[in-house]
């Protein structure tokens, strides 16, 4: 099925180059060239850059680690680790890249509606699953009740976006692990 | 002086095409279609879009009000008000369009160099006058000490430019305001 492997090869390829050129500067000619397939065969599988970048934020998002968001540890340290697994990630792939996520989150004025919804949905799916570690900390009493869980799930998750993207600026991620005490700090009881 | 009047509209262009459609995803004829002037003329103004794009990074920061962040009230009320003017700004070109900092921050990995140095200059030029009012409130025995000045204020940059991403993905700036009260609580003594 040699149709099935210039699409994965198209796939596998096009989350690096997404995420070192951003939705706008990553051509369908960057992504065939990374891929090693005839440019001519990407609308065989994709109907557009639009679509296969959707699909790079859900497959992006399927390969986050929420496993540490569950378990018996107390949800301040369950959060912790979890984001500090992300940020690892993101090291794996180069600090000066960045999230995927939020390159795609910042290129969505432009990106088409596609794309904005999958950044949506996915953060959304992110904001949900923190916020509900977030809940067992109140209902442990570990977390403070002064806001919803959603509303605290998105500030740690903004706040970790933004020293993200501040890292990427610098090429250096030593202070995003702080950052991320203090916002956690800012959810105590 | 026809060139310096050239010159002046490809600048005043050039801040809103950036804003809405990126670095990467504007091109030289975007901005010269803008400015309704030749396509021809703009490297007799500027050596690149790279040059260009530094510039304007230099003339949002000249545009941002940092009059807030000095004065009598307690530092955590000035910081209020300054971040929130800052969204205010945001708002006023489109919060769909982000923060434009935050853009080019976001493409940095692709804009060279003359860029990122350029939002590395405001993104520390920014810090350090949060800082000088964060200092001001340590001082006060407002803000707590237990942190150096400048690393709190990297956190509420931060805190605030990942807020402001958020709202653009959503097109709804209406949680940021909550996002900077939890944040600046975070700072309390």
């Amino acid at each position: 099925m040699p149709q099935v492997s210039v699409k994965n090869k198209l796939v596998e390829s096009a989350e690096d180059v997404f995420r070192r050129r951003g939705f706008n500067g990553a051509s369908v000619q960057d992504i065939t060239k990374a891929a090693g397939v005839p440019k001519g065969s990407f609308y065989n599988h994709f109907e557009s850059k639009q679509a296969l970048a959707a699909e790079i934020v859900h497959r992006y998002a399927r390969g986050a680690d929420f496993s540490m968001l569950d378990g018996d540890e107390p949800a301040l340290e369950r959060l912790r680790k979890h984001f500090l697994a992300q940020a690892e990630r993101t090291r794996g792939t180069g600090v000066e890249f960045g999230c995927l996520l939020g390159t795609f989150a910042s290129d969505s004025a432009t990106a088409g509606d596609q794309v904005l919804t999958a950044v949506r949905q996915i953060l959304d799916t992110w904001t949900d699953a923190v916020a509900r570690t977030i809940e067992a900390g109140q209902a442990a009493g570990e977390i403070t009740s002064a806001r919803p869980a959603g509303t605290l799930a998105a500030f740690l998750i903004d706040s970790f976006e933004g020293a993200t993207l501040r890292a990427k600026t610098a090429g250096d991620q030593s202070a995003v692990a702080e950052q991320l005490d203090i916002a956690l700090a800012a959810l105590r009881a």
